[in-house]
């Protein structure tokens, strides 16, 4: 079993759980037998939910009473967290028992107790949370989306330096475009610190990726950038604008297309094209919220995904251990 | 002739100009003979593209030999421009000749050369780029745009008051909602700047709008909030990031739909639904940026817009100038 790679899963956390955090396991462990995943929260439930679908040897339920609950201010829980399943998953990776951790939980919560356990990487000043985005070329990588509300340019240039390493690690074919995420192309738009993180990018010696200047918000998707840095502020607000608008188009286009007979009749067949688009735009393929710059990684799942969400998280720790992220970034921040 | 507004017109800017705003004018000017357009540029040109459409008591042409470029900087425009449409255009209302001014040219050099030219309004610090934004309900005012990158509370303050007398001036029945775009809806969430503004914006005496606190990026395109205020920099990456979005989901329709013979066949079943749904997003409903915080507004249409888009924007001026703007904005100031 030398090649297995050891997941730290908080199963208590985001809505049906454990059930849907058991079922994306057991889903995931379906197309990968190379994982074994150390569960923590209420065995019992853990158990129920789990009624011997995978092998022993592929797992082990960490028993805890209680939970964070998503209620819970970031401060109270890690006040009064510290016999839960979310602190007692963190705990794991920082005693190396585990390679990575995942939790579907309460946000604010998971990256305070992780800040509390896990030391920062050797000269990164903050870590940062990133997420996949679609693009029309396939996926790029953001960061920060909010856990940095006012970042320095060594901010945004560690954050470079993580995200090139993060994209690296998930597609290590090629080397990433990494671009700042500004008001205008030339070298003279922005405010003060991105102007200074362009010239910091423009000076280091990039091994693992290339630096692409500056990256409008209408560019964001047209995948020539595969690593898109931003302030935390800036990031969740570009994120959600994305998200909030993905939705109201599609809205548009379902009142559209249901409003006549005719309207009716052709999207049935047109069926397998629409659920072809869907697909594309289903969320669940780039769920999940990976927190850098700890030395270990703490990857967020998303509240509200189902079992396929979670399974596909799952990969992202995987190819994230696999790809070696943590010794990536040591790597390049040199 | 005493209800007619008077629009200073810009001809010479803007992909296939004079023509295409030729032609807005004469279509705008179809709906709506209550305006009384003073339109700048080449004489010859002009005429040759109104081939006497309308008739001449409803326009007067101020001739000009120069023309401010789509590549000169704002400030070069502003040294070397004094002779150009668009300065002679804003010059107009400065000199009280014109009600308002619209340009479909070169944008850095329309704010550069109309904060030269007038005078701001008492007791705002700034002026904004203000736009339309379509959402499930109908639209809301976006601003700042890009203006002013670095933002203080009191800016932010004078944007929401700008905001909603520009909603109420264009959409006179309700008053409008205003929210400070942010990363969390909650009190506590969010630089100081933002929430020193949450105070002063709580604190105010409101006639003409109520203050709904913080909207993120998510919801933005819901319709409850009317009014979304912003510094410069983020509201510019939030709107092309919006644009960006639309762009990515269309393409990824078209290709969906485009993709097999029943798809194609189905879409053309579906051409209607599919014409309304392109028409509820059609970004010429709300074409134009509206500068405000001047003593008098000035109208940007988009550069790449056609004479539809461009008489929307003629549109926008007319109700602007019947929604006393200017006095609506002094008044909710105070």
């Amino acid at each position: 079993m030398s090649d297995y790679i050891k997941i730290a899963v908080d199963a208590m956390g985001g809505d049906n759980s454990p059930q849907k955090i058991v079922d994306g396991i057991v889903h995931y462990h379906n197309h990968n037998k190379n994982v074994f995943y150390k569960i923590f929260g209420n065995k019992n439930e853990i158990e129920n939910c789990l009624r011997n679908k995978i092998q022993k040897k592929f797992f082990e339920i960490i028993h805890s009473d209680n939970i964070v609950k998503n209620t819970d201010s970031p401060l109270e829980a890690a006040k009064r967290g510290k016999d839960t399943s979310m602190w007692l998953s963190i705990e794991s990776v920082k005693k190396k028992e585990a390679d990575i951790v995942i939790s579907a939980g309460n946000t604010g919560a998971l990256l305070v107790i992780a800040k509390l356990n896990l030391k920062m990487i050797e000269n990164i000043d903050k870590p940062a949370l990133s997420a996949l985005w679609p693009n029309k070329k396939g996926m790029s990588v953001v960061l920060d989306l909010g856990a940095n509300i006012e970042c320095s340019s060594k901010n945004l240039f560690d954050f470079s330096v993580m995200g090139a390493s993060l994209y690296k690690s998930l597609y290590p074919e090629n080397n990433p475009n990494v671009a700042l995420l500004n008001i205008g192309s030339e070298e003279l738009k922005g405010n003060e610190i991105i102007k200074e993180t362009f010239q910091l990018l423009n000076k280091k010696e990039k091994n693992d990726f290339n630096f692409s200047g500056y990256i409008e918000g209408d560019k964001l998707m047209n995948g020539d950038v595969n690593v898109i840095v931003s302030d935390g502020f800036t990031g969740n607000v570009a994120l959600k604008t994305a998200e909030g608008t993905a939705n109201f188009i599609t809205s548009e286009l379902r009142n559209a297309l249901s409003g006549t007979l005719i309207g009716k009749i052709s999207s049935i067949l047109n069926f397998s094209n629409l659920k072809k688009f869907k697909k594309r735009l289903d969320p669940r393929l780039y769920n999940g919220a990976i927190f850098i710059g700890l030395d270990s990684p703490v990857v967020k799942s998303h509240g509200g995904t189902d079992f396929i969400g979670f399974s596909n998280s799952l990969d992202v720790c995987y190819k994230i251990v696999k790809g070696n992220l943590i010794q990536k970034i040591k790597n390049n921040i040199k």
